[in-house]
């Protein structure tokens, strides 16, 4: 199943479930009105939404409605856990290689993960509001996984029994501000400051067969300003695959129903496949030509990103959001 | 007012109100079923709280009954925001100068600060279960506030006024973990896993006139297995108000309601106060005699934070926890 929260001007939203080909949708009202109390509650509402999704897949729901994305906020618009990891190995080899830094200890063996707040997350079309051009916008389009409860020290492979939901995700990251943070030690706190999420998260079913022991196989489409930039395999060069982040993430604490976790940028070892940030742009562009030449994002500039399955369909619908300066 | 939330197989547990003498509590059902949902509509409902209060405090409330701390969750047992700062500067330069460390860049300008997760936050008297004793595990005995709504770029004066409830806090640190996770350069994820709270939250007007502009003054009781280790100001050295580490946390996102934000180990420039950190005892050793000589927590141990006001009474309630190995 499929499902999406509406804005209804409440801090949570108002929870739908989603036809698979996101034409219609339907309130989950009666079984809950917000995707963490589903969450909280898994094994007793999820059957419920399966039944209500089904109806509405077959055109039997009562009061079925058009989808729109644009009322969407992030399926989870407000989360108790947020943490992004860098799983895609490339993508860190390319930006470690051209800033001539050498790579962290154990770079190959345990992932870096970046933790972040989940109180404000933003939806698939809400603006990114940044102070100053100057602090080099620049996103990071990536795979998302919504947990159910996992104990302290949960294991990579028990870890994947854990996963509930999938989304896209895109983490704002402040370039110009993220060495000074680096420097400091300390984590990313204002470099790192926002994320937004597809219209919908979906079961693993919904995939068609693409989610593959932690990794989803699945291309994933990412445009900026209207010129697609990366068209890259968001499975096959999944370095660590999301159990194993999740296991780095649980190790000494345990994660609650309802945390969020990201892949970090996709990225392929074919270059051709273009990028998911403009870093790795910069990156190449560093080690072919001693400079970079791509530019970040500026006010008004817009990303899109989708994931579209082998039947060319829209798996989550689109994240498509422009950058604006605060009002 | 005193607010209090006591476990009761449910995730976010039931919200009490607790008396000024931490005697006597009466549930907030009618009110209010969780703290949460008290800040998500703070002016609406704090007021009928305090007026609960008031009953209880004066011993009208119908349905009191005698407040017993072992049986709290944190105040707020989930957060969506849990950050902690380097508020007192004592305490980060002992240990910089006991590593022999540069200070940070801007370290005397821009509090650092530590995001972490606010999923699992732990109670007063639960056990923090630490996988190994090898980890090196120390506390970090703070003051934290929770906020309300804070908008993005909210200056620190202004953020002040954005401060609902004053609590203690002890972060639970494995500084065996911590230089591996510093030099990896993406934040401390497993250095940093668990925090408690103490039994009670309390309104800024709770503090009998200690709280000022953004600083608590009141002595911190810290005892490690019944020995007394710490006895130190909580207002007078610390260099960041609670204001400024709010500013910081919020430059480029906005802050939600329910944001906890912690002081970091309270710490005075005069050494005989005491320390509340191990770090901060083993670095003045390694200043003093070349080594450090006390060791971290191990299995069994206890630890017991409490703030008193003038007239002796505590404020909070102690946060009173054994460490313990996973069952």
């Amino acid at each position: 199943m499929k499902l999406a929260t509406y804005k209804d001007a409440s801090r949570d939203g108002q929870l739908l479930v989603v036809s698979r080909d996101l034409s219609s949708a339907h309130y989950a009202t009666g079984i809950a009105n917000t995707l963490q109390q589903v969450l909280d509650d898994w094994r007793f509402m999820s059957p419920q939404l399966a039944d209500l999704s089904e109806q509405l897949n077959s055109g039997k729901a009562r009061h079925a409605f058009p989808f729109e994305p644009a009322r969407c906020m992030a399926p989870l618009p407000r989360a108790y856990q947020w943490a992004s990891g860098g799983a895609f190995i490339s993508h860190l080899e390319r930006l470690n290689q051209a800033a001539e830094a050498k790579l962290p200890r154990n770079f190959y063996a345990e992932p870096l993960m970046h933790q972040s707040a989940g109180g404000h997350l933003l939806g698939p079309c809400d603006e990114v509001e940044v102070a100053s051009e100057a602090f080099g916008t620049d996103f990071e389009a990536q795979i998302a996984v919504i947990t159910g409860d996992l104990p302290m020290g949960t294991k990579p492979e028990a870890a994947l029994d854990g996963i509930r939901l999938l989304m896209l995700a895109n983490q704002v990251v402040l370039r110009q501000l993220m060495p000074d943070e680096l420097a400091r030690g300390a984590g990313c706190l204002q470099s790192r400051p926002l994320a937004a999420f597809s219209p919908v998260a979906v079961t693993l079913d919904e995939t068609g067969g693409a989610w593959r022991e932690g990794r989803l196989d699945l291309t994933l489409h990412t445009s900026w300003n209207g010129r697609k930039v990366g068209l890259c395999d968001a499975g096959s060069d999944m370095t660590f695959h999301f159990g194993q982040l999740l296991a780095q993430l649980c190790k000494n604490r345990p994660l609650g129903a309802g945390s969020i976790v990201g892949s970090g940028a996709v990225s392929n070892a074919d270059w051709s496949r273009g990028y998911n940030s403009i870093a790795e742009k910069r990156a190449v562009e560093t080690l072919d030509n001693g400079k970079a030449s791509t530019r970040f994002m500026k006010f008004g500039d817009s990303l899109c990103v989708e994931a579209k399955g082998k039947n060319g369909q829209s798996v989550f619908g689109a994240i498509d959001q422009k950058i604006a300066s605060p009002e």
